[in-house]
């Protein structure tokens, strides 16, 4: 079934060989130069030391392969007048997607002062990997990227994201053969089984396999041929080979090994399309095993270098003091007869231009790549619509992630072509099946008929399950920067399983704001944490995570967004504005179980668009003159801290008639910074206006407590802000013994109010010993019975 | 060549059939116990409401067909008199595995008071998910277990890890289909091309097709045959596949794969140990397909239940309001026929207790599963012996890493049967080659000639390479929890990668150091961040991220320790101290290229032993009498800070010889914590001695800054500690300018100092003007050269 192209087909003419032969030694030489040099871009003059950069950067390695690609895709746009998109799993090979970039004529046009003449090109290459210049790696700068492959793992995920519901387009994705070797890519492959060839593009996986990594072979390199077919037969491909060294085999193989792919690929999308039956079929891919550092050096110092581990950076170093390494740069550079390839004033020939599709269809131009063009916002149902009914606060319990279902129902109903939502097998656990009544999971392997009973199956789902978050976000990541929306969630403790990912991201938003006017803002990166550390007394320790913020907070105070809504019509508000929302990471932490309502909608929409606010009827420091003046602050944020702060006001309002206690709830994390560190944060006289520049504070945070203190620590005052958090103690407990061991808890709130209000004297003791003495008693209670009492359970605001 | 065992075959006798049944029905019964009772354990009267605890958890699904596979290996075990560990991917299945470790007795003997009689089972019961009792996984509590399978993806790596240097051991690996979803899990198995069948154990692989996550099927139960059996050859396995429900047939099938497959495995590694020749062989492996939640209910309230995605956790609720469902539930233990499995006292019958191993050999009691009672002391060189050589500090360069590589070389050299490094493709790149001199890196797949130049492979190497941090970190886990010892090394950027397998292996740490006395001490998780922050100026902002170590503080004081080491002799110390140490997850951070030396061995020692100190050297506040009084505190945590504070500290001199600076840096950053909060932090005194309780501190950090005040934000006038830090602000720079947009270069130090110290005057302003301009100049220096100014490179200490 699995064939190479025999040698001797002949998919192009002699004409076309040698023209994209050419056009292909012109990559080279661009490749070679951004490496190099900083002058004499086209060798008019013999090569000095002082044409080449002093400080040598770049992965020459796989950027001939690249280009290659990158070269026949081109042939193949032409001729089929093909949407495509290319995304280089191997991004460190930078030098083999800028040279046909440039070549095409993209570059010039957005970075005009890299112009296609000598000039331009001297600058060009001078930037490359210098300071103030560009990276080595596809960043945000390269046009045509979405991917940058500096952190390898996530190509062929970014891949298919693009490819959902861009029935046109043929993502080309190119894993190179270490890239292959992480987890995250081998799992991705699997994603063929989410495919749905009516609705969406194809993938066109090209596993470049050059054999090494910076110094060591590669795993798919060094086994049996069968194996390596088997592989992807088994991960539901149909491979094709390309293997070789000689150019002209190659191109030939390559080009006929892509007519016939392609060809698959239509036909695979016309049968289906015409008959309206997806189905899932073994998707072509292909291998292109050529050798690394490919027309390169041979040799170095007698070294083994093209086509072994030698070539992956910089092969040729120490031409200042190195006659012999410079003359040898200075035939690598002449063997792709720069002369035959540029005209008098640096430009490309026409003949080899002419190669180079046009306009849109240039795959450094292909607006797809920059999605944010591309985007249209989401109609959005009136998120009012969804409220809980709160006629009194803290009376009504409900769930607070169920309405937010119904809402994400409604988004993708409005928005069946460019929405869809992420979730590792846990949409119906996390209470957010509604969006099921309109589109279901998407699954393109078998189904059985008692799938009909519940499994939610649909081969046009737009709901995407799958145990690998890694894949799930890849897809995300993919779908958002091609201009569509997403929403993804998760497991709040597994949620590290993508911190690299989360920060990969982050920064590509960050620099894409900051630096890259062109690229067009892109629907934000959308994460519910759910199944929250407070709930998982049952699962355990190892569940109890609340450290992803802490991640989020260390990236750019532009890009960085994170809510703790403390009840259903809160995380309405949030998540509405968060799906509206472009260029950010937002994330939103809410537990999915039952929990105390707190705010009306109105009420929600003002605390949610103040991000921070006093809870009134929860304070008894109105003193009826302007200012009120508290005893004490109760701070919280997160739902479950905030069920037992509330409780904790209920103690000491009931013990202490006379104590004026001030209730804060805090849904927008960022406001405690600086105004000076994130546009959300208060300033100094705001927040000393809602905590008060020196009473007492006592903060029940959701997460880790000293996160609160890094936010705070430039806040007047600050050592009388004291912070409960989770602080690692946890087992299989209640709800109730989980707080407690971490002092979170209604008790030990009442406690260290009566520590830090001298004031309270012998009563405060005595409330002291009773708080003392409910804790104990709580624990074993729980040790009894399993659960805790009915009456913290379903505790109420009493007022 | 793949076959499955055909129906006819008939590998156990009839009575054999029927006890090893009689045993799994004893397993299936304990398993539903634990999930359902609190009381009336061996249901000697009928079942009522108040025997079933009120809040049932657990997963059933998967702990039929986990305790199906013990049973049959307890039999190969007896057979063979076979070493055996067994790996639970799917840990969250832990009553299959608790229930056979409770038979064999094992579970009794590490917990006297769950006796195996009726009042030992009834605690047996209730403990499970139960507060103050056990979690639902194999958490560190469970005898025989290294993996609590709580974190879905590690359970192969893990395994191979155990087989490392264990030739008698065979690791049965059960993954969970839905573990073999995830990436980790994904491209684990080609842990396989580091195996050596002469001196490794063997993993065999049993994939748990049961077909269903939470809520959806799995994707590899929905593929066909030949792409599941092509996957696995592909992953370079044999699998043999046992498929069906039927119990007689399904113990037949088994026990004939696995006499097949021990078999199979035991002349692998007789061929190999007898010849001495290491090849790669195609290992087996068995693909287990059976119902989901096998014996349970087989349907609920008229939904299809066994074999289905309902069986997953609880498939029965509602006990207390539902006589229906209680008698379901009464039916379905009475089904597993208890009365024939234990006798009047409640134990287990002797002819079924007889299956069992006995001593080590039973799984729970497998010794390699409390690896501390194995380990040995690594044999360690006198680190002394690799000093650089530092006559004044200052004055010369040197690279960190590389005296590290050749103590490592040595460790190696004297534990070559229980050490093992490993890091992703980068031993050579982070200068620690000198260890190929003594063990290269292993490599069973194939080798080429030109490998011998310098590819550095050998089947019997000890250094593993693999672009997969996560097999690598879980072979790693494997290894030190079998009682042996590890180093791992990784590009700081990328170690987010492995976030959440820090944090699991932390909390398996923690609690098993607070609560599991019988578990032994094992060798210490040892982590070298190297390709750091401040030298990631020419591959740019996405290789640019010191946040692993906020991570790390999040976790328990109690194994969490961090160092930075700004040279290379306090490398040495701190490496060689972590390398003894047991129980700790270490974190040392430590830039490879070269640096500045400051200290000799014996200063080092010294300074790392205290953790942070002044450098009286580097300090002018020394005025005869005690105590000093200086007027600015400039502390430097890293080996560049520490460079660019210390040229801060020379301009500082030279231009202002009357103010006194005090310098101090900071190799344990956990001393910054105040002693209450961590063994290593200094008290209120001790850091109000270094410090001076309120003289500005100036402190150049390695990481994000707000960790700094995220420790210190209880020491006294914290809000005159004035950090710097990496804040997120790189594109492609010098290191200096990289430096000086984070202003953690030495002419911001200067500018943050004059700001701080108003009576530097008007000599201040002037200076403060030329270090702006410095900061101007070196900027266009380097956009003109590519590189930073030599004095800037080269800069020393001048005193």
């Amino acid at each position: 079934m699995v064939v190479a192209i025999p040698p001797e087909t002949k998919a192009l003419s002699n004409e076309e060989l040698q023209k994209m032969h050419a056009f292909w030694r012109a990559c080279n030489y661009l490749a070679v130069g951004m490496i190099y040099l900083k002058d004499n871009p086209l060798l008019k003059e013999p090569l000095k030391p002082e044409h080449v950069k002093k400080r040598l950067l770049g992965h020459w390695g796989s950027s001939p392969g690249l280009s290659f690609i990158y070269v026949h895709l081109n042939r193949i746009i032409k001729k089929y007048d093909q949407s495509m998109v290319y995304v280089a799993g191997p991004g460190h090979g930078a030098p083999g997607i800028l040279g046909p970039v440039y070549l095409e004529g993209t570059y010039s046009e957005v970075y005009p002062d890299k112009s296609e003449d000598t000039e331009g090109l001297k600058k060009f290459f001078k930037q490359f990997s210098f300071p103030g210049g560009i990276g080595s790696h596809c960043t945000p700068e390269t046009p045509g990227s979405i991917h940058e492959g500096g952190e390898l793992g996530y190509s062929l995920s970014h891949s298919f994201g693009i490819a959902f519901d861009n029935p046109e387009t043929i993502v080309a994705c190119v894993i190179g053969d270490g890239e292959a070797e992480t987890g995250p890519l081998a799992t991705a492959w699997h994603a063929n089984k989410f495919l749905n060839p009516i609705r969406d593009g194809a993938v066109l996986p090209i596993l470049h396999l050059n054999g090494y990594k910076i110094a060591n072979p590669t795993i798919l390199a060094r086994i049996s041929h069968e194996e390596l077919e088997s592989l992807f037969k088994g991960y539901g491909y149909k491979p094709y080979f390309v293997e070789g060294a000689d150019p002209e085999y190659m191109h030939q193989a390559m080009a006929a090994t892509l007519d016939t792919v392609i060809t698959e690929i239509r036909e695979i999308q016309q049968e289906a399309r015409s008959t309206g039956v997806a189905k899932r079929p073994m998707w072509p891919m292909i291998v292109l095993r050529s050798p690394k550092g490919w027309t390169g050096p041979a040799a170095v110092d007698g070294h083994k270098t093209e086509n072994f581990w030698r070539s992956h950076q910089v092969p040729l170093a120490g031409m200042h003091n190195n006659p012999e390494h410079l003359q040898m740069l200075e035939s690598w550079l002449r063997s792709y007869k720069p002369e035959e390839l540029f005209d008098e004033n640096g430009t490309l020939v026409p003949e080899l231009k002419d190669l180079a599709p046009t306009g849109n269809r240039r795959m450094g131009a292909n607006p797809i790549t920059n999605g944010g063009l591309l985007r249209r916002e989401l109609r959005m149902p009136d998120f009012r619509n969804y409220a809980v009914d709160v006629p009194q606060p803290g009376k009504v319990e409900s769930e607070n992630t169920r309405p937010l279902g119904a809402l994400l129902r409604d988004v993708m109903k409005y928005n069946m072509t460019n929405f869809r939502m992420f979730g590792p097998d846990e949409t119906a656990s996390n209470r957010l099946q509604a969006v099921y009544e309109v589109s279901k999971k998407t699954w393109m392997a078998e189904m059985f008929p008692e799938d009909l009973d519940g499994s939610e199956l649909s081969t046009d789902g737009r709901v995407m399950e799958m145990l690998s978050e890694h894949t799930l976000l890849g897809c995300m990541e993919g779908y958002l920067l091609s201009g569509r929306h997403g929403f993804f969630h998760t497991y709040e403790a597994f949620a590290h399983v993508i911190d690299s990912m989360f920060n990969q991201h982050a920064k590509w938003l960050d620099i894409s704001k900051r630096e890259i006017p062109w690229r067009a803002p892109v629907s934000s990166w959308n994460v519910l944490l759910s199944s929250t550390v407070w709930r998982q007394d049952h699962n355990g320790f190892s569940h109890q995570d609340p450290g992803f913020v802490d991640l989020v907070t260390n990236k750019s105070a532009e890009v960085v967004r994170i809510y703790f809504p403390p009840d259903a019509n809160c995380l309405l508000s949030v998540a509405s504005h968060c799906l509206r929302s472009t260029d950010y990471t937002n994330i939103i932490v809410s537990d999915k179980q039952k929990h105390l309502q707190y705010l009306n909608m109105e009420e929600a929409i003002k605390h949610c668009t103040k991000g921070i606010g006093i809870w009134d009827w929860a304070s008894n420091d109105d003193c009826g003159v302007e200012p009120d003046e508290p005893d004490v602050i109760m701070a919280s944020c997160g739902d479950i801290p905030t069920k037992e702060a509330l409780a904790a006001t209920a103690i000491l309002r009931e013990e202490f008639p006379e104590l004026k206690v001030r209730f804060i709830n805090v849904v927008d994390l960022m406001t405690l910074q600086p105004e000076t560190e994130h546009p959300h944060g208060l300033s100094n006289r705001e927040f000393d206006t809602l905590f008060t520049p020196d009473k007492p504070v006592m903060f029940n945070f959701h997460g880790y407590p000293w996160l609160i203190h890094k936010l705070c620590y430039r806040r007047s005052n600050q050592e009388r802000i004291h912070v409960r958090g989770y602080k690692e103690k946890g087992n299989i407990n209640t709800p109730l013994e989980l707080a407690i061991n971490n002092q979170i808890d209604r008790f030990n709130l009442v406690i260290d109010v009566i520590d830090r209000v001298p004031s309270l004297g012998s009563r405060g003791a005595h409330v002291r010993e009773r708080m003392k003495n409910a804790i104990i008693d709580s624990c074993s209670y729980a040790y009894e019975h399993g659960n805790d009492r009915d009456e913290i359970t379903h505790w109420q605001w009493p007022y």
